[in-house]
């Protein structure tokens, strides 16, 4: 009895962010991008021609479900796409959390609904076309590792590529559930892939192996039929 | 007559933001972060220990006259202080433009006068200090080009340490008034800073010679008594 009390009370430790910690703790598995590790892996990275754009653009998740939002809004500043006016900044515009809504936008998927459950990979997928840009979705299910890392890599060493990751963060031993975030840079050698997190408030930029993003994007997402997370591919329409 | 008329709407096109244009063009002086020579310079840059904290952290100013509380929450969050609540990421905490006002700010230099006319260096110096940081202040005028390249320069190569600019962006070339946004990193055989502008909607990070950014720096401030801007260092309070 002591012995299992002990042992949730390790477990309860384990899942339960400390009261006064600002952030969470980072998992083994996953390497903090302004760690020293971190830092050397990005100055070497192979494929990182995407990081610099979106770091140009990094923003925070607005609310606890608008991981997509924030996502989709870095991805149209990087691309320069044309933004729509924002009051605060008149004469110049910008995407922002807010003016990325309009009525297609609202056809495809209400603002009111992504707030309170956030966005399927499938929606995503919708939702980017509105854009002038050319968007591929791939389910983890369709696709392999192989397929998955040379694909992902490629686009992230092409100016004007960008891609949206679709995971579990459980399976990164991270809190918790489906998230969105961009990819930013990828390292051969190491075979790591670097996520800018949009929930700059609970967790820094992370480098992860390749294959443990691609198990976590393979789960089921239940708002989506069960059918598996992935990866959204962006580019500049042809 | 007519040349007068030409050379007029020569002088016009400079200065008249394109009406459909989402941010500005960068004058000749500026290198953008992401252009292939921004790139290298940074990859190369023998100081950029605050570059990569401050990117993780990066922030687009709330309004037009927020650029020295954007400035202030890039670089408190850098830090990692113990950060007030945010009612949408509970339990997480993080410092925004909105949470980061409270009654010690507030007694010098209240957030509404803040709104109206922007922040003065010294005024930077009094609400930096108001969290657990050692501050200091730094006119233009009573340095030179070389303390500020070397004190600057030394700042940005150490964990923990970080620099706040104010300077006067028509000295740059830029659009217009004085500003604040935080130095990121510097590369010595060009001699050239980064700034991370938090004007986003405007223009992006640049890198500017050493020279040209004192220069604007050592401006008058009519909003403080004609003093000249300048920079501000912080630092865990050691």
């Amino acid at each position: 009895m002591l012995r299992k009390l002990f042992q949730l009370s390790l477990l309860l430790l384990a899942v339960t962010p400390p009261a006064q910690s600002d952030s969470l703790p980072l998992p083994d598995n996953l390497i903090s991008s302004s760690s020293t590790e971190g830092e050397e892996l990005l100055i070497g990275a192979d494929a990182r021609e995407a990081y610099f754009t979106l770091a140009e653009n990094y923003l925070t998740q607005q609310t606890q479900s608008f991981c997509g939002v924030a996502s989709m809004v870095m991805v149209f500043n990087a691309m320069q796409l044309p933004a729509p006016e924002v009051p605060e900044y008149a004469p110049y515009r910008t995407f922002t959390q807010d003016n990325i809504f309009n009525a297609s936008t609202e056809a495809i998927l209400p603002r009111e609904t992504i707030l309170k459950q956030g966005i399927t990979l499938d929606q995503m997928g919708a939702l980017l076309a509105v854009q002038p840009v050319d968007v591929m979705v791939r389910h983890a299910s369709d696709a392999n590792l192989d397929t998955f890392r040379s694909e992902v890599s490629s686009y992230l060493a092409q100016p004007g590529h960008f891609v949206l990751a679709n995971y579990f963060r459980n399976a990164l031993h991270q809190q918790k559930g489906g998230h969105f975030s961009p990819l930013a840079a990828y390292d051969r050698e190491s075979d790591l892939f670097l996520i800018l997190d949009v929930a700059r408030y609970k967790y820094p930029p992370v480098w992860v192996k390749a294959e443990e993003l691609f198990t976590a994007m393979n789960t089921k997402d239940s708002d989506n039929d069960d059918k598996s997370r992935g990866y959204v591919l962006i580019s500049r329409k042809s």
